[in-house]
């Protein structure tokens, strides 16, 4: 099942597909009328999830919706693994030992603030003058769909209500002069997702899947979530001791190697470029920088 | 003008209070009713504050509330800055100076979640097994009364709503092992804020008020706000560039010296400590560790 947010008539709406994305329908059409996404996630029984196959009857055609980020506004900040590739601790330790060096024998949790995320072919800014290295970062994100709090590893999987692809992009200049990467990672427009929400029944194993990043159609990144250091489960099982994780909560698993800082030199991205990252089964999601 | 929420009984209530504390009224009664904090702040113009004043009547008797956070559920992460006091400089970095030290040309931006912000006599949670550092930080902490982006250092006061006291609870052991303070910050019951909001017209100027902190009523921090190295003009304006500040973001703005792991030995709190953090012209705020 995938679930969308689009543009309909200049409304936004919630759309659903049973058949891999051929097809959407309107929520409210199935008698789902939810205010938003994260109103879905919270409200949405499985009960009520199952029973949609059997109620779907009017698609909306594709020239008559254009589809938003999944999630345009998170209720809280998105959270995300910092160097959880192998091979990307390598490129941003080349790039800054100081930002990015040393013994990792813990997993690295940060945020990002998210006011509205760009969805599918939306655009992200590229604030020449305060920004001198802006890059991509091609993530698998996990959206919980309950509240959790001391979760094992075992139960964690459980949570998800599903996936999407998110581009945490970054200005590396803010993010390593300030310390902390809290605002080289949040300006506004940095957290393209998209472009649907694939729950756990469709996508099946999270850690074996395809990702990869292209700039202007050229390969960047090209790797498999099968390669990320701290888990899935291992992830909301760690965050949630002690720190409630809310339905809607939003993860995101950090990014394999080939980022514009990792290239010798780095090459950065600049306003013209269209940045479009992939992850198997999920989809892709392309983004212009403007 | 300062404003509280309480609950009376039993119901979460908004309150304001017009003489510096000393008789509050339900803002209801007042003819507004607002769902909580977070829209009264979106919500209220100017005008409506003014107009409070010749409307107050009936006040509330003390013993018919009991004081909670002023936004018990913020919207958004809380912002803080970290290490934005030369002293407490110091203390961190002889701490831990991987975590700490080093040069600091920027200010350093990080967030913490909180689903739920202890009031007023509330409780933290001392995670024995889990935290073996927990130590506090009375903060001055600005609340936006409107969405700012790119705001000048001139203009950034305009911008605020109040001020609060927010007491930054932190896990040290987590805090560092993680690299990026995040988690260290964010579990359940780390940001207890109050005892109200205070309206810049009440606190005159932010940069010129005592700031203390009292463990068991043993005095640790004492200082001033003057001693801030970024100040909250050049806080708000310098996220505001490129990041959307949403209304009622809450913004901490760093903790002076005294902290336990600046004791020698390093000091930290368990439970059955009360921890009193004082802020002149805003009150105090009393905690208990349990």
């Amino acid at each position: 099942m995938r679930f969308y947010t689009a543009l309909c008539q200049q409304q936004e709406e919630l759309l659903v597909s049973l058949d891999g994305g051929k097809t959407l329908y309107l929520m409210k059409d199935l008698g789902h009328d939810y205010q938003d996404m994260n109103q879905l996630i919270a409200s949405i029984t499985k009960q009520e999830m199952d029973d949609l196959a059997i109620k779907a009857i009017f698609a909306v055609p594709a020239e008559e919706y254009r589809l938003l980020a999944p999630i345009p506004r998170p209720r809280q900040d998105v959270i995300c693994l910092g160097i959880n590739y192998d091979e990307h601790a390598v490129e941003a330790d080349r790039f800054s030992p100081d930002a990015f060096g040393g013994q990792r024998p813990y997993t690295i949790y940060f945020s990002k603030r998210v006011s509205y995320s760009p969805g599918p072919e939306g655009e992200v800014p590229a604030y020449e003058g305060l920004v001198d290295s802006l890059d991509y970062e091609a993530e698998l994100a996990v959206i919980l769909g309950r509240d959790a709090l001391n979760v094992s590893r075992e139960e964690a999987l459980d949570y998800v209500f599903g996936y999407t692809i998110v581009n945490d992009i970054s200005a590396r200049n803010l993010q390593t002069r300030h310390k902390q990467w809290y605002l080289g990672k949040s300006l506004d427009g940095f957290t393209p997702t998209g472009p649907c929400i694939v729950t756990p029944d469709e996508l099946g194993d999270c850690h074996n899947l395809a990702i990869s990043c292209s700039v202007n159609d050229e390969k960047r990144q090209d790797s498999n979530t099968r390669y990320m250091i701290q888990t899935v489960e291992g992830a909301i099982s760690e965050l949630s001791q002690g720190m409630t994780l809310q339905a809607g909560t939003i993860i995101a698993t950090g990014t394999p190697a080939g980022v514009g800082m990792g290239m010798t030199p780095p090459c950065f991205l600049k306003a013209g470029d269209k940045v479009t990252c992939r992850i198997e089964k999920i989809g892709s999601l392309t983004n212009y920088i403007v």
